[in-house]
């Protein structure tokens, strides 16, 4: 196992758009503020940050006039999303998979062009609302395409949150082939309570970078009232227990978690916030 | 990884006796039945429920007292409680380490003479609220105390749910050099959200029996608010996608789930019943 794991904060995309309370422009300044990583939809909110050195501040595009907004708002990096599957594509993104490839095609030169990182979450990589089942051989060629445009890091992701560990460590064992191990992170849900377990499996095989959501925020759009992304907090617990740096203060994170939990007037799925009972110090 | 996994189903006594709702006799009979597995606190419950056949109906039984009314009752097997600690011992069963063995050799001779399996708890094995960190010379001093009792098996009790998989596989390597592979079990909290990762972990070693709650159930005494032992029908769900016969039905399970959460008048962990959203069939 790795020594050092990277932990990518998605709460304040990821977590926040599913969310029905309105979180003010202020208050997400706030949070990112307080989170020190990642960053959200608007760019007042991407503007108003007082950055920190030392951090990367990401961004979501769509498009490639996100990218310009990324741009102008001062975003260190760069993601988007494609879909192992063609019918995820278009639900999702509205475009074909090939579609979405010529948009990301663009943003690549541009991000190049900036000395941009940018980074691709592959999405339904372990199972797709629409088709279910995964083929891997469209996993890896998606993968060698996103490489070859230059991505940094491909986030191989859960989306829908039905992974296992034993799917785990099978699918990373095939990816492995195509994609180095520097390159690949692992975006979990907790849907069915096993990401911590899927995290465990792709640890043992030197995987290190994760995505992780303040307070476990996200749910599942396709499973009302399921859990999110697997907590930050729960994760750097973890990852803590077993020795593995993260560089990250869990007591100042449960917080946070905790200040969430006000802004959005209800109970986060987060298991160290529940264990901590977290008041808000912000 | 073995085949057909053992699981445990805990919640009638290890659940129930962390909820401040009083459930009734019957409701409790009802909720036995429909689990089919173990046992609960009053003889009316043990007498009442009507046995299916192929079924092993358990209860703890603190002394040579409980042990004949659950003999009164029919139980099939009986359980005892030790801590790793002295100090838990003392605040838990009110017995220092070797009181609680005098009591045990007791019940033990009893239970051979009366053709009645029994099984240990190892309270505090992954760590103690009172003494902190476990010395691994204890865990194993008195599993080779608890194996010349005669247990059938010893479940190795993450009491107050801070187990980390890596702290898993280290202490099972070393409890394998004692007891055999066959007899042992492990009872995992959630108050952290690893149980089952934790179970993984042991899974990989080939550990084949797992002690789980309906829904949840359970809590924390040491931290309020926190998380019971891992729900039955998660585990189920994992041991399922894994490919490991539990042969239980993973729906029932849900509705009944849902029926506890009926009873007890509050939402349970359970991640499976959250993405079920399981409704009362009974």
């Amino acid at each position: 196992m790795h020594k050092a794991i990277k932990l990518m904060e998605v709460g304040p995309r990821d977590g926040l758009q599913n969310e029905s309370v309105f979180v003010s422009t202020q208050d997400k300044i706030a949070l990112i503020e307080a989170l020190v990583p990642p960053l959200a939809d608007h760019m007042e909110v991407a503007s108003g940050i007082k950055k920190q050195p030392g951090v990367s501040y990401a961004a979501l595009v769509p498009n490639l006039k996100g990218f310009d907004r990324a741009m102008t708002c001062g975003i260190d990096e760069v993601s988007f999303v494609i879909a192992v599957t063609e019918s995820h594509n278009k639900k999702n993104i509205n475009a074909s998979t090939e579609e979405a490839f010529m948009r990301y095609q663009e943003i690549s030169k541009q991000a190049i062009q900036n000395n941009i990182l940018f980074r691709a979450y592959l999405s339904c990589t372990f199972g797709c609302p629409y088709e279910g089942k995964i083929n891997t051989e469209n996993i890896l060629e998606i993968s060698k395409k996103l490489l070859d445009l230059g991505v940094y890091e491909i986030a191989f992701s859960d989306t829908i949150g039905v992974a296992h560990p034993k799917q785990t460590l099978s699918i990373l064992e095939h990816i492995l082939k195509i994609v180095p191990l520097e390159k690949i992170a692992l975006h979990f849900h907790d849907t069915e309570g096993m990401a911590l377990a899927n995290i465990f499996a792709a640890l043992s095989l030197g995987v290190s970078s994760f995505d992780a959501s303040l307070a476990g925020m996200g749910g599942c759009p396709y499973a009302k009232g399921a859990s999110g992304n697997v907590a930050s907090e729960d994760l750097i617990n973890m990852l803590n227990k077993m020795g593995l740096a993260t560089n990250v203060d869990l007591e100042k994170m449960v917080n946070i978690a905790g200040y969430m939990e006000e802004l959005l007037e209800k109970k986060l799925p987060s298991k160290m916030l529940r264990k901590m009972g977290a008041c808000r110090v912000l």
